[in-house]
């Protein structure tokens, strides 16, 4: 039986899972190749610039996609949201900032607003722009978030902003947890990490390798990887990282990181020249347990479709375990 | 159509809930209504002695209960296990520490062992003592636990723990939530804060007022009340309280607490006499979103269950949402 919720019949969908916009990490093949598989891919351009834009829009080969800003990021280059919109996109989410000033535009280009947010406050602030879709998004969520868990998270922002149709995100990695995530009111869930450990995700054996390796406790939300690369991430903003020995030293010692600054951010910046993963920043959610392997999108999506249907007879059944 | 789980034949109840051991909060009187109501109410001696136990036994009027205790706690005073087990508890809860010393005493009394864990790796290792159930935390819950999040934790456990039935903790308070526990593969939900809010549980009106006024943006995971009461809780466990001045003040700035321990310690003390909530703590979990009301325990796991079947047939229907 289909998954039919409000999120596959506005965007015409067969699953109802998007891809996480994972900044430099979702490129065109990704989110086309989701798309084709029959959900909604969304690119990540993170700080990358129009160019970035236009080229993976091109990778896509014409797929139907979406895109999601950094909104702080976004406002330094607006310009990158008039190339993004040229490509027609089909969703466009901001996260992360206030979004006002980019409703405007987003609306005359006919692509959905979605907008998504890491606590009950800002949910409602979120509401009265009266978004097609408001992304809840949890601690648990690789890369850039906050400290609200999903698990309550959800239903309480799912009553708050009522009728607008709410997507979960964080911690979703299999079909259990999409129908958890329906279960707790969501039109479907937005999943990133899984998506990252796919063949068309942009990132290197050794980055996806690791991922597979690598589980939930291994990772820590901290600031130390924005501080030393001097991006200036508002409050209450922090990140999801799979730790390794650059946060084992300096996460819970951000003061004393400010002062080392000048020398490890050339160290740092020499860390990422050389590919050095002890040093440079992998971003992961606690999802990490559920990846034990790297595959094409495609199949990711259908094991998760898979999962989740046999999840779904599991609680009709008379003996739910 | 009834809820039936490994958890519900296990102890033979009607419902697959069981109320949290909230030290000294969970007393006689609410784990009693609890398990009339269907579920099973744990008692929470939290720092409380023999007598307390006795006492809140007692309370329960012979009804079937269980009891949790703080591991590392019971170890400074071990006799009270010896006085909860003459009470023939249905199942003994150890949480934070290691349970080792206390799992053939517990075996011995017929009781059944349920060990409480908030890591995937503390969940291997609990399975080592092959207890009768494993109670996965998440951060989300009221009071000690420690920072990983429910939704991709309870999964993780799961399949890590197998054929151990798990039960699930922290952010749950509804049908909802419970739904979502058992569709990410728990055999049930242990609710805390939500039974907090019920009429049985040991506290004043002003609390049980203030648990309804807050909600989840409210709460903090902080050690600080710890610290001004000079408790000895182990790394890596914390406490989730409801935001107040003293957090306000002293949380991220648990240096300076230490350092001006002898005057806040007497200050914390004479507000606890004086029921100043703006200063002493008062446990809350994220769930407090989903707690709009003071009721009876049985009324709320009745409502809790109701709301679970809507859910139920809503997942099971051709359009979820």
């Amino acid at each position: 039986m289909p998954f039919t919720t409000e999120l596959t019949r506005r965007f015409g969908l067969r699953h109802p899972v998007l891809s996480a916009p994972m900044g430099a990490v979702a490129g065109g093949r990704l989110a086309a190749a989701v798309s084709r598989a029959g959900g909604l891919g969304l690119l990540g351009p993170g700080y990358h610039d129009a160019d970035w834009v236009d080229a993976e829009f091109a990778a896509a080969a014409g797929e139907r996609v979406g895109i999601g800003f950094i909104t702080w990021d976004l406002e330094r280059t607006p310009a990158r949201l008039d190339a993004a919109l040229a490509h027609r996109p089909a969703a466009v989410m901001l996260s992360f900032g206030d979004a006002r000033r980019f409703v405007p535009p987003i609306r005359r280009a006919g692509a959905a607003l979605v907008l998504q947010v890491q606590t009950l406050a800002a949910a409602r602030r979120a509401a009265e722009l009266e978004p097609d879709l408001i992304v809840a998004q949890g601690t648990e969520a690789g890369g850039h978030g906050s400290s609200r868990a999903l698990f309550p998270l959800l239903p309480a922002v799912v009553d708050a902003v009522a009728p607008i149709p709410v997507l979960a995100a964080g911690g979703i990695a299999d079909g259990r947890g999409l129908v958890a995530a329906l279960a707790l009111g969501a039109c479907g869930a937005l999943i990133g990490t899984r998506f990252y450990a796919a063949e068309e995700a942009i990132g290197s054996d050794a980055v996806k390798r690791r991922l597979v390796e690598r589980g939930g406790d291994d990772t820590v939300r901290t600031a130390i990887f924005d501080i030393v690369r001097k991006l200036p991430w508002p409050e209450p903003y922090t990140g999801r990282a799979v730790a390794n020995e650059f946060s084992a030293h300096w996460h819970d010692h951000e003061a004393e990181l400010r002062r080392a600054l000048p020398e490890e951010s050339a160290r740092y910046a020499a860390a990422v020249t050389n590919g050095d993963l002890d040093t440079t920043v992998l971003w992961g959610g606690e999802a990490l347990d559920l990846v034990h392997d790297v595959q094409p999108a495609e199949r990711i999506l259908l094991r998760i479709m898979r999962e989740a249907e046999a999840t779904r007879r599991r609680l009709a059944a008379p003996d739910i375990s």
